[in-house]
């Protein structure tokens, strides 16, 4: 599989390797559309959403990164161990 | 099965009736968690997240008609056809 993206670490703690939360604050995020999460990173980096822990870890993500953990997540299957693609 | 939220109409067009979304730039919903779905709904109607087209929709909605919507998205299966619960 493609290589897992350089800040994943920072994600996997609230939403999980597998896209699915730990906490049920947090979205799920297993097969989630990519532009949908591209769109949702930008927004908490320009302040459009706000919520303290989301802002202050997109801060230095580059548009390689965010592009990459959208990737990553999108192509998650919705319910894990799924084989068919989202 | 419980009755569809009044105001379930309102979120099909973009979010469908299964919650899987019609375009990349909206969020799929299906099995989604409640709790995020309810405080993603209450940001909009803060202004805490800007979105044109959610803030006007969320307006007029009451703290009932937002929980009958996470409660319908939160507990359709991720995969549509699934039969196990989210």
């Amino acid at each position: 599989a493609a290589a897992a993206p350089a800040k994943l670490g920072m994600c996997v703690s609230c939403h999980g390797t597998e896209g699915i939360s730990s906490l049920p604050a947090h979205p799920h995020l297993a097969g989630q559309n990519r532009e949908y999460l591209i769109s949702a990173m930008q927004q908490y980096q320009r302040g459009e959403r706000q919520h303290a822990a989301m802002q202050a870890m997109m801060g230095p993500l580059s548009e390689q990164d965010i592009k990459q953990l959208a990737d990553y997540y999108g192509r998650l299957p919705r319910t894990p161990g799924d084989t068919q693609a989202p």
